[in-house]
């Protein structure tokens, strides 16, 4: 299994630690998510910032998805200028790129289309001014607690409502406080709770017609349901990474990226190999496990396949340190230096922006 | 203090998460090791790893720097294109990029230069041919138990040199554990140990002509002299940062290299707000104090000073929260979305990776 992954990843040219993308997989999990979607006749507007990827992009295109969500003005100008449309910048206005987000709008107006905004202040939604065609989205905060207009703060949000040059289109809340929980049922109280509480803003509002967009990845991937909502914008999804894994919002065999790294230096005394893949390729996000802080864990490509007993225990800046605690892997002494192997991340989004563009491996289940 | 910070920021005309590069200090910095290191006719070779920059780079020639240290094949290679022609890629020799570090080494013999390449096994020292005009240095484990032959491992030691093209050009190791310590005492005792350490494993080779290279920014910055080695290759030491700070390495003032990020959103009724500033811009390393986990924290430009009661308490893809653990810095509601924060990050080196090129800030004392 090792060797053939190892083989794998040489045949495709690679030396160097490389993001790797496995389109199959990527194409079977965006599927997975857009036929639930339809099938509630819910929009599924993938958030980007994940992948960040023009090539990948085509992927959701093929899947029929027209509308997409982006995490800073620079993201939302590249899928822009890509031929996307139909864009939510879902992040908080931040004044100072106001002549930027101007000039967008009309570019996507102009094309049909059109750029949304999220805002939760008075003094953000003074500043949109009515000749810029922007939706406006009130940014919800439904339990998480790092941005947004509580969802019971009526006064709050009814006089950041009266800034605004016009209604909004909708609100809009990121359920981020998932990622602190696992299983099912906790995650699908998460979902129940966030849609009751933007149920319950947009009563206090009075206004029926506003949006409800929700939606993060581990919510969307174990719901039986998205009734309720107009929108979800789950992103990480389409890679999965070790910490959906240990949220329980996949398996192991939709994982579908992963950083090919060469082995260096071989440390059999001490159970332990060194390779070529850092915080700069990796991103130091990291999982306790067992007492034990993980920065990854090596892997097999087809069938996906993670080792638990191969983890990266120490990320410096280029070098990553992999503890072997069992023997399900090669030991140090049956591996050579100039080996290949795979690395799955811990936080795929933020291994994947360290690694642009990536590497398409197109032929793996 | 923060509105004057706030004024210069935007007076340079910033507006989006951006790494400023505050020049006196960084000149400062570096002339302040260049100076120590040539008192004790010791070659300063730093690491470029830190700031990745070719201007910056310039401030190191100015300073009477000629060659360098870099950590992967493709900063060689950039540095090599700006016109750097002796570098020594403290990295471990991955066999699969021979054919880059043969050619990269024959453009730099060329130029009357040189390139340096660093291992610790036989099989790397069988993969380097007679042809390859590399100097090579063996990597010493002093202590760090990250990569390196055992200092005190005489076989190993021998059996790498016996299967060398050529005698090696010295000894090189990197005491990364001064980073788990703190205060000059600890420091120096590190650094004398490393010195013994190393001066054993010459003894072991009997070739009293190796040269010593050792170096890390704490241990640099601390001791009194660098009497003993021949080499030292610290990086992090032009900018510095809160680790460094922790570590005793370096006090505030010495800081050089901040993030600028934009209020996006005021909560003050839980004292915080949220900036634009995330892992992307950051990287989430993280220190622990007093029970917490911190990425970053507000300071000041001119002087420069960390705000300890103003701190990020989360880090998310493009978010930062900043928690106010006392009222030393400006409250929410005295703060405007819109105004421009600076930070200290963590770790410097991974958030100027994050940012290339820098913006240099010319006028900062």
């Amino acid at each position: 299994m090792f060797q053939h992954t190892n083989r794998i990843l040489k045949k495709n040219g690679l030396f160097r630690p490389t993001l790797v993308v496995l389109a199959s997989r990527v194409q079977r999990n965006i599927l997975r998510l857009a036929s639930k979607a339809k099938a509630d006749n819910v929009e599924l507007r993938p958030h980007f910032k994940t992948h960040q990827s023009v090539e990948i992009g085509q992927w959701f295109v093929e899947a029929g998805i027209k509308r997409i969500t982006v995490s800073s003005v620079e993201m939302a100008e590249k899928f822009a200028a890509a031929g996307w449309t139909d864009i939510t910048l879902a992040f908080l206005l931040n004044p100072l790129e106001l002549h930027s987000i101007s000039a967008l709008a009309k570019t996507l107006a102009s094309r049909g289309g059109r750029l949304g905004i999220t805002l939760d202040s008075a003094a953000a939604a003074k500043a949109i001014t009515s000749e810029i065609p922007v939706d406006i989205w009130l940014k919800i905060d439904t339990g998480y607690h790092r941005t947004g207009i509580p969802w019971d703060h009526s006064h709050l949000l009814r006089a950041v409502v009266d800034h605004l040059p016009r209604a909004p289109h909708g609100l809009l809340t990121h359920a981020g406080h998932s990622y602190h929980t696992h299983g099912a049922p906790s995650l699908r109280a998460i979902w129940a709770e966030t849609l009751r509480r933007m149920q319950s803003a947009r009563s206090i509002l009075g206004n029926p017609e506003l949006l409800l967009s929700v939606g993060d990845t581990p919510t969307c991937s174990v719901v039986e349901s998205f009734q309720g909502v107009d929108e979800i914008r789950p992103g990480n999804f389409c890679y999965y990474d070790l910490m959906q894994l240990k949220i329980g919002s996949c398996s192991a065999n939709d994982l579908a990226a992963g950083v090919a790294c060469p082995v260096v230096g071989l440390y059999p005394e001490r159970s332990q190999i060194v390779i070529h893949g850092g915080s700069v390729h990796l991103a130091k996000e990291h999982l306790e496990e067992h007492g034990r802080t993980i920065y990854g864990k090596l892997g097999y490509l087809d069938p996906g396949r993670v080792v638990d007993e191969a983890v990266l225990t120490d990320l410096s800046q280029e070098h990553g340190t992999v503890t072997f605690l069992g023997d399900t892997f090669p030991r140090p002494d049956q591996l050579a230096i100039g080996d290949l192997v795979l690395v799955w991340p811990v936080h795929s989004c933020l291994a994947a922006n360290l690694n642009l563009p990536p590497r398409v491996l197109p032929n793996t289940k």
